[in-house]
């Protein structure tokens, strides 16, 4: 069976559920109150009531076998929690303590006493030492951080698998704020049993999910991800953040989640040889997925760029040339075409200079040109809606361009607060805008390299239907 | 003279007022009522009475001399504008309307009557075909946006230099979200006769401006920059944003200001001659800016991290070792002294990994140890408001080891709401806390950078004593 329940559980048990809004049993079940859709059982044998809820004393005496079993208590505490568990023929657990492995040999000691529970009862456990996870669709949320200090993205198509927890959790907020949409969200923790490839298999089959990120110091199963790989990259794009590419990050992974040194060289070699996307930073892995998620493969070197800010047009045209891509200048046909929308000094070459003088309608008139000219193979739009003449409609024209240009159309807005609140509205309705030159140019990379990535599976796919 | 009274004017005409809230003639008037201590005149032949203040039919029934004229309406009236202030003795005018050079050569010509009207009666002027000039602490601003589309950032440490006014309307906008605050901001427009050089020199003087960053398509007088740059940087780091630094880019900035194209070796070559940090894109220069503006230069390579996310620490790791610093372990004394601080699971390596047990105290502490060893050049720190043992009390100790450590200390915070509040906060107080971790590799990188041109300025000026 699949991981369909772990992520969608009709019925959870919280075991360690607490009635002190400081302690993390009473954050995990406030977070999953307030969104979940399973029934919640708290269990602690102290309390009566909980948060509304009734409280039992033990997994036993919940009247359901429930599907999940959130631990909130301590290490050794927990091997219990999963033992009975197990026993009872609950499939999934989420261990949240740390205490294991990462703390010396009594740790490991436990660790393995968790693994043996996992082989001798077929209970499925995500953790230990992990945040475990969060899916805005169905609710599920395990995370104990309270919604004042960290805020939860919205529902939308990236899945994020990080074997950081904090960096989950750190980037989860950010999203939050920014409004980029997640469908789910596993911390991998220490990997006793549930390892990032049965989740990739799963988050391939989830319709939800349309890009997949991949925070990882060490791979548990190499082996496994090289089979899997190229049959989720013909299907969704994946990225990967390797954390541990240097010495100095390998000795901080080492201390870290004990990840063996890595040649960096060869990571990335791989990375490229499964048509995995490799970032460098965790910003580009946030926007590249949301960006990845939604856009078509850009097929060609030749990028237009749209603006009403010269100088944004001359920093990416700069920025662009650098990554090698070109911004070739237009065809007369098209300068042509672009004079009739323009004012006369507006610019019709590339960059297509509207000037502060634009319009909604000169935008969608200018994008419309260039996605049928053939003179680029993609754009890059400065979508500023701080001018004289530009209203709120312009959110309509980028809509549709995104949703039916057939050329892969990346929208940068540069600003402030008004700038945010189109920003949000847009991304809500998934179209990922970007908020600075640089990361419109690596959007544009990523689009690029999912081209390539994809002629070679379906070149790999040829090959292997001709033998 | 100087430029003094064009940064601080006494008195403000502004030809072209108009009543009609969506004409720029009405809101650079809104904009100068909301925050300038200056004595403001409407001028307008059509109306008695303009947002409550006394309208004027032309300058020169003003009833005193200005000290600044801002000419709203369109260029060949600005042109008699700027003929009749230069005549009643105004020293000085920004022409914010286009319709010159850029725009062919009868713009050229009226271009060149506003040269000789600025030579023969001496006034000076800004612009044309720009926005102007913004001044937080004196309240001036000519920028014909209004406050609900684009924000104006609060009083800070940097002044910006632009010869794009988009460039410089949307990174101001942004700065106003973030909190970055701007000592001054001026766009040159066309440069008939105010150029880069003028205002760098009255922002050498300028006891609230910290760092000066400039964003350049061409430069106005090479030989002027090469004989101030020197004298500025031993005082000020000046950031250089050049636009056209490849072909495609030396293309989009001969069509938006008429730059010539620029030899991007050559150009980079002279700024850091001069000791001008040469940014690669507008966030880099925003960013860098402000971290220039506030903290010591970085003497070494080596970097202490110090974090309560683990990830967060080995992706940091690799980010500097790859930028060409070290993340060195750290002396057996230091660990000593880091563990009596940490709890037991906490590594004391570096990254100083404190884990989600993390305490405000913690942060102080581990802080003050790296600052004493002999380890590290500079510290690293990820200021994580979201875990559940960190307080608002977090802020004071930032703030205190950002003014008093001996070391410079970059403070990034990753996440959403609650920690943009507290970013805000610390950026108010003058605390540049940036927000994901290659920007804070990028902030480093441009504080050792500053170490070396000092160290450069200081030997060439202890060789012109030996001489």
């Amino acid at each position: 069976v699949g991981l369909e329940r772990l992520f969608d559980p009709r019925s959870i048990a919280v075991v360690g559920a607490s009635r002190n809004p400081r302690k993390a049993g009473n954050i995990v079940l406030r977070n999953l109150l307030e969104g979940s859709r399973a029934r919640i059982y708290p269990v602690n044998p102290k309390a009566e009531e909980i948060l509304g809820l009734k409280a039992y004393p033990d997994l036993a005496s919940v009247p359901e076998r429930v599907d999940l079993v959130i631990s909130v208590v301590p290490a050794a505490p927990s091997v219990e929690v999963v033992r009975q568990a197990g026993e009872l023929g609950i499939p999934f657990a989420v261990v949240l303590a740390g205490g294991f492995r990462e703390t010396g040999p009594e740790g490991a000691r436990l660790e393995e006493e968790l693994r043996r529970i996992a082989r001798r009862t077929g209970i499925r456990i995500v953790g230990p030492n992990c945040v475990g996870i969060y899916v805005p669709r169905t609710g599920l949320n395990t995370i104990f951080i309270p919604r004042e200090k960290a805020g939860y993205p919205p529902g939308g198509r990236i899945a994020f698998v990080t074997q950081s927890g904090a960096m989950g959790v750190l980037l989860m907020d950010r999203a939050s704020r920014e409004g980029w949409g997640f469908s789910a969200f596993v911390n991998l923790g220490n990997r006793v049993d549930i390892t990032e490839v049965e989740v990739l298999e799963y988050l391939a089959g989830d319709e939800e999910t349309r890009s997949i990120a991949l925070y990882l110091e060490s791979m548990a199963d190499v082996a496994s991800l090289r089979d899997l790989a190229p049959r989720i990259v013909g299907e969704k794009p994946l990225l990967l953040l390797k954390g541990g590419r240097t010495s100095a990050g390998n000795r901080a992974a080492a201390s870290h989640t004990g990840a063996m040194a890595t040649n960096v060289g060869i990571a990335r070699g791989f990375s490229r040889q499964m048509g995995i996307h490799w970032v460098e930073d965790e910003m580009e892995m946030l926007l590249g997925a949301q960006v990845l998620a939604s856009q078509r493969p850009l097929e060609g070197d030749r990028i237009g760029i749209v603006t009403s800010a010269g100088g944004a047009g001359v920093v990416a045209s700069d920025l662009l040339e650098a990554a090698g891509f070109s911004v070739p200048e237009l065809s007369a046909e098209t300068q042509e075409r672009l004079r009739e929308v323009l004012v006369p000094f507006a610019s019709p070459r590339n960059p297509v200079d509207m000037t502060a003088e634009a319009t909604d309608e000169q935008y969608d008139r200018v994008i419309g040109i260039l996605q049928e000219s053939g003179d680029v193979d993609g754009l890059l739009v400065f979508a500023l809606p701080q001018t004289a003449f530009i209203t709120e409609a312009l959110e309509g024209v980028i809509k549709r361009w995104h949703e039916e240009g057939p050329k892969p159309t990346v929208f940068v807005t540069i600003g402030g607060d008004y700038s945010a609140s189109m920003k949000r509205r847009l991304r809500a309705a998934g179209v990922p805008v970007l908020d600075d030159i640089a990361s419109g140019v690596a959007a544009l990379r990523l689009l690029r390299e999912r081209h390539a990535f994809l002629s070679k599976v379906k070149r790999s796919r040829a090959y292997s239907g001709a033998k």
